[in-house]
Order: structure tokens, then sequence, then C-alpha cells
């Protein structure tokens, strides 16, 4: 994604020419990242209908046309501040087996979406209603966020730790709605012990175990 | 519970005499229900904090007093508008299988949660905050609320249909999970064709099937 970013970076540029280089900004650097931080502070407080650029600048102390040069629409802008949330924590672990990478990823699931930023996002989501712009968003960036798990089903399809016929996207998403509910719905804590025992169900089912191989 | 209310009432009855009972509400008359209701639209109006008899009243087209009689504080009100909730269309379902047994009760919850009622109150449990009286209120009635998922997990275990060791209510809560998730977050719709990958990953397991009997 870091490299899709890069490349159309590099377009723009290009249809610019070589005077807009100098002012061009890379992921990564500081004055992205508070832009981007920024945005998602703006997002919560604001929600995606009211956030301004200028508010965003503002707060990111720069001139909102350094903003404009990278991202010249508030879409673009919201997609990429919404792309780099864990951006700096989440890759497919790879610890060997499957059951040790789901207890992986799910760790770091609760992490991010315990996290301020990602207990605002949510609210703000939900608060956008079902046919927002934000929402458009939030379910464009589906492929990118699927990757990691498209990575963990194929290495364990490849050690022969899936059933067959079974819908592993659907594993993934359980694995989430589950945490949300604990955390958002019921206000509970998620931990290693509730991680178990819902590895347990999802991976042995709650059927009786009399299949054979 | 209708027979504890029942009960209740008896003894609220009886501590005031004879005379009270003209005035009495049963559970189930058309007055109480239209409290009942009244109430769940003015929690989706105005949440819980904001909440007032008076406006109940006013809603429900009754004199304040008819609800204080019955339901002297604002808590016992909101517990038995969210008891009330479902009342009609919630008991064990009893198919005779577990697997058909579980997808008469998901098209259920989808059914509750997808109303415009179900709806409101989910958005007024997120918006009240993690300590809010309304989410302790909800927690409480827990129990009342588990009591289709235990009827349905003892008939299970008594037709062999659950893996020994297996958290039965944690079955019960996965499939909730995910389709609040659906319905409230991914603002999907939630179909049997859903319903039943969900069932199988749930029931069967992701893993392979090569445990002996």
């Amino acid at each position: 994604m870091v490299a899709l970013m890069q490349a159309k970076t590099a377009k723009r540029l290009a249809k610019r020419g070589p005077t807009a280089k100098k002012t061009a900004l890379v992921r990564g650097e500081p004055v992205v990242r508070g832009i981007l931080a920024a945005t998602m502070e703006e997002l919560a407080h604001a929600g995606y209908s009211a956030l301004r650029i200028e508010d965003v600048a503002a707060r990111a102390g720069v001139n909102k046309t350094t903003i404009y040069r990278r991202w010249p629409t508030k879409e673009e802008l919201v997609r990429a501040a919404l792309l780099s949330m864990g951006d700096d924590t989440i890759c497919a672990p790879n610890t060997g087996a499957l059951r040790s990478d789901l207890l992986a990823l799910a760790r770091k699931m609760v992490a991010i979406a315990g996290s301020p930023q990602g207990r605002s996002l949510t609210r703000v989501i939900l608060a956008e209603g079902p046919d927002s712009e934000l929402m458009t968003i939030a379910k464009s960036l589906r492929d990118v966020h699927e990757a990691v798990p498209r990575a963990m089903i194929e290495a364990a399809e490849s050690r022969g730790e899936l059933a067959p016929g079974i819908d592993a996207m659907l594993l993934f998403n359980v694995i989430g709605s589950a945490i949300h509910e604990r955390l958002f719905l019921n206000r509970e804590s998620v931990d290693d012990s509730f991680l178990n025992s819902l590895l347990d169900l999802l991976l042995l089912g709650a059927g009786p175990r009399r299949r054979p191989a």
C-alpha cells in the first residue's frame, strides 16, 4: 500500500513537472503523520460531514495548501488517515500455526479498536448513518484490510490447517465482531482468556467431533 | 418473568389493601403496552439521562401518576420497557435439532435488532458511555435474556449435539455479535445465506476435521 501511494505521488509529481518535487510530502515524514493524526482527531470531533480542511490544518499547525497539495479532496485525506491507523502495528503474524497467528492478530485488533482513535472512529461511523460518505470510504478500504487475513489463510491452507469448504474470511470477521461487541456494546475488556475460548469455538466448532478425516 | 412481575404486583397490591386493586395495571393490557412503547420512544429520543416520566406520560397519553403507581422509579420503568422488547417473539425454538434451533433464533435476533426500536436502543446504549445507568440496567437483564440460550443448550446437550468443554453461551454471543456488526457497523443486511455460513463455521469449526469420536 505504501508502494502504491508512492507510485501515485510520483505520477502526480510527473504531471506537475520538476518544481513540484521540492514540496512533495513523503509518507512517514513527521508532517504527514501530524496531518493524518490531526485528520483523525477532527473526524472524531466533528464527524465527516462537518470536517473542514482548514480545521485539520490549524490542528496540525500547517498551511492548508500543504494539505491540498497532497490530498486534493476531503475524501482522499480521510481515506489516507484511515489507512494510516494501525499502519505501524498491522502486519500478518507469522508464528507457524493458524491458532497462534489468530491469537496474535486478535490481540492487535483489541489494541487498535480499544485505542482512543479506534473508539472515536467507531462512534463516528455509527453516527454518520448507513449511506454516509465515510461509510463508503471505510468500505472501499476493505480490500486493504483483508490483505492480512488473506496472507494468513494462504499460509494456513498450505499447512492443511483449514477445513475444506469453510468461509475462512468469515472466521476473521467473526473474531472482529466478537471483539467489537465486547468493547463497544458490552463495554467489557477483552483478555487472552476470552480470545482463547473464542478460538476454541471457531477452530474446533461447537458440534460433536465424530467426523472422519 | 411475567409470572415474577405478576407476583410483585400482587405483593404491592396486598400492601395497599383492596382499594388499590381497581387501578392496578396488568402487564399485557393496552395501557401498559402503550406506556412501555412510549418509554422506548422517549429513550430513543432523549437518551436515559434526560428521560423524564412526564414526557413518557404525555407521549402515552396517560397521567404521570398512572406510571408512578406501577413503576416508582425511572430505572424500573426503563427496565420494564427493555424487558417488553421482543416479548411476543422471543421464546426458545424447539425444532428438534441445535442447528435449526440456532437458525430460528438468529432470524428472530435479526428481526429485533434490525427493527427501529432495536436500532435506536443500540444507538442510545452506544451514546450513553461505559458506566451509564442504562448500561447497568441492560447488564442486569442478562440473566433474563440468557434463559432462551440456556434452554436451547440443555436440549442440545441431551441430544449429544454439543462438543464437551465448549463454551456454549459464547456460541450464542458470537452469533449476536456477528449480526450486530453487519447491521450496525457495516450496515449490511443479514440473510439466510450469511446465517448458514456462520452456523457452518461455528458448529463444524474452521480447523481440519480429523479428530476421533
